[in-house]
């Protein structure tokens, strides 16, 4: 791609870092950027750098947070002895908007992946692990994602608290609502009729 | 979608003002720049104030540019009666990455279209008619989108300069190389039929 103007191909190749963003893609976005007043641009620069630099992380589970404890942590009502681990900040949406847990959070931050050089250490995973043995905690949920990293990272975590007084869970995997049986994929099907559940139960959860 | 840190809905809202980014795209990216250094983001959101704010249009062409005439304009090996009239500079970028046009260009900046609320006047066509009045063009060379804006524009210039002793051609609409006649839509290949090209000029251009 041959540029006419150094300043135009800069932000094109800084836009084109982010991920899923291709060149031409980042030059599309860029020239909106020129058709629309400076302020746009100006406003996203500042709220991006803003954010960078002064976001904070909630000091007991990592979530994203714009003061030391997160309202989740802060929530007296939630229940403080069952902590659902999930991989990043993405998850405590999801599963916030789900309005069915009513326990606290532990962002990890990603997940053990030797390939992409994440080890355990680069995780939120002492804390974890520091909460677990405090006794407070009755419940660990392991909610990441069902891959071989995501395995990988419930079974470090269990190896480290499994000394511990603690119950451990995973979220169950299945067909999802309104899925046709058909279209599943085998693994998910299968894996849905291993973990099969009393069918009261079902009854119960509507 | 429930934010835990207003700096995080920010800077995800105005990354999601961009076309075809979505709030979950924009999520994705901001997290993103937290993973890496604060530079990246830094450099990111420099580089596009910076093109916002410094960026120059070629005073001949309106091609983007970091100085008054673009390197396209400047150069005196290339044919300037011969004027390619393109929507924006994406346009140019894509003609001269084939290497077959050794003319100029003329960047309208756009297509009309009523229902966006662009019109003439938004374009750069009145110094387009001002080039074409000097007589120093031979040729213009409609190449914009084959879409009814596309044709508008084409019309509405084509009104304004016929007055004068030049010559206008649109680029040829075909099948394109390579493409199985088949699997062609019939507007594009009821065109390639219409516009049919002797044969020995085909082998000319090969
Ligand atoms: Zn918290
Ligand atoms: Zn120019």
């Amino acid at each position: 791609m041959e540029f006419s103007s150094k300043l135009l191909e800069k932000a094109v190749n800084e836009m084109a870092q982010l991920p899923g963003i291709g060149k031409r893609t980042a030059l599309r976005l860029v020239l909106h950027l020129l058709k629309q007043p400076k302020e746009q641009t100006q406003f996203l620069a500042e709220s991006l750098q803003t954010m960078r630099n002064e976001v904070q992380y909630c000091k007991s589970c990592h979530n994203i947070s714009d003061v030391e404890l997160c309202e989740i942590c802060c929530n007296e009502k939630r229940n403080h002895q069952i902590v659902c681990v999930v991989e990043d900040i993405r998850d405590v949406m999801a599963i916030e908007n789900t309005g069915q847990f009513k326990g606290i959070y532990h962002v990890l931050g990603g997940k053990i992946s030797p390939i992409d050089g994440v080890g355990p250490s680069q995780l939120n995973i002492v804390t974890l692990v520091e909460k677990v043995s405090s006794g407070r905690v009755a419940e660990v949920i392991f909610a990441l994602s069902s891959t071989m990293e995501g395995d990988t990272t419930n079974f470090y975590i269990f190896r480290q608290i499994q000394q511990y007084e603690v119950k451990t869970s995973t979220i169950a995997r299945g067909i999802s609502v309104g899925d046709e049986l058909e279209y599943a994929d085998e693994i998910t099907l299968g894996r849905s009729i291993l973990n099969r559940i009393p069918f009261e139960n079902t009854m119960k959860s509507s």
